[in-house]
């Protein structure tokens, strides 16, 4: 059975909702998803990085992140077929372990929990899938990386792109 | 550069002799590491297992452990010539993850936090090695395994075995 890792922050958990929102309501500004294509929000408010960081310090940041549209169900019918893990980057943020895997336990209480994986470099997970927005990871990870769509790498070329969950499920089941 | 995944519990982190204090202070009893010789604790006294799982589920249960001796030394010089990773199965005491993090960043300061993972199932890991003191791990991991030696797994056969530090040092620095 083929393996799939799949990220969170910005691939199942909506992280620049809750970000915007945040941000926002500190800075009394009306920032939006749009003026993100391409940047993220450190980059386009460099000013303010460290009360960014400061937001993503407080546990509480990750534990009512809305679940990505389709996310759930694509996911459900993907782990029948696949051998699904969760592989996030969690170590910047030690304190965003405990919140991040109650939020997997909430929203998607099918998978195995002895499929999370919270690490920081990428190229340790073994797997023949890594569906990720981040490409950082990508050059040392030895499966297939498909970047999945999030404003800050819509500029991103060299990759095959995955742009939502319903794509994903085409991508992966189709084929079944 | 070869990749060495390493094991916590057991392995750099002396578990065992938490639990037999915290153990013997609780039930008034005098129980050595001798007794557990092929066996876990809950094994040896199975009707007490309920209180030994409530003492790994209190977070301060892992701030304290004790370094398994020349573990220091050893993989600080391992960290110069392999990519080290630190690969805990967490999954099962979710509780421990920030407990961990912590005792990590204090004894071994020298290695990189995004080199550590907490995971469960360690058929993930992408390594050459895996240093482990639990056999469970082995079948699914497709670099070479080392079995770590432990009380438990004292009449385990069929793996490379590790005794200690020391002899991790031989075994991947006489060669270099």
């Amino acid at each position: 059975m083929e393996r799939i890792a799949i990220d969170m922050d910005e691939v199942i958990a909506d992280y620049i909702a809750k970000q915007l929102l945040l941000y926002n309501k500190t800075f009394h500004e009306n920032v939006k998803v749009e003026d993100l294509t391409g940047q993220k929000l450190r980059h386009y408010r460099p000013e303010h990085k460290e009360k960014l960081i400061e937001f993503l310090k407080d546990p509480s940041f990750f534990t009512d992140l809305d679940v990505m549209p389709d996310s759930q169900e694509v996911i459900r019918e993907l782990n029948r077929h696949y051998d699904v893990y969760i592989t996030t980057a969690a170590m910047e943020y030690p304190t965003s372990f405990t919140a991040k895997y109650n939020w997997l336990k909430e929203h998607f209480p099918f998978l195995d929990d002895q499929k999370f994986v919270f690490c920081g470099n990428k190229g340790i997970i073994h797997a023949d899938y890594l569906i990720d927005d981040n490409v950082k990871h990508f050059p040392d990870f030895t499966g297939t990386p498909l970047l999945f769509t999030a404003p800050h790498n819509m500029h991103v070329t060299g990759y095959t792109r995955i742009n939502n969950w319903k794509e994903a499920r085409s991508f992966f089941l189709d084929k079944k």
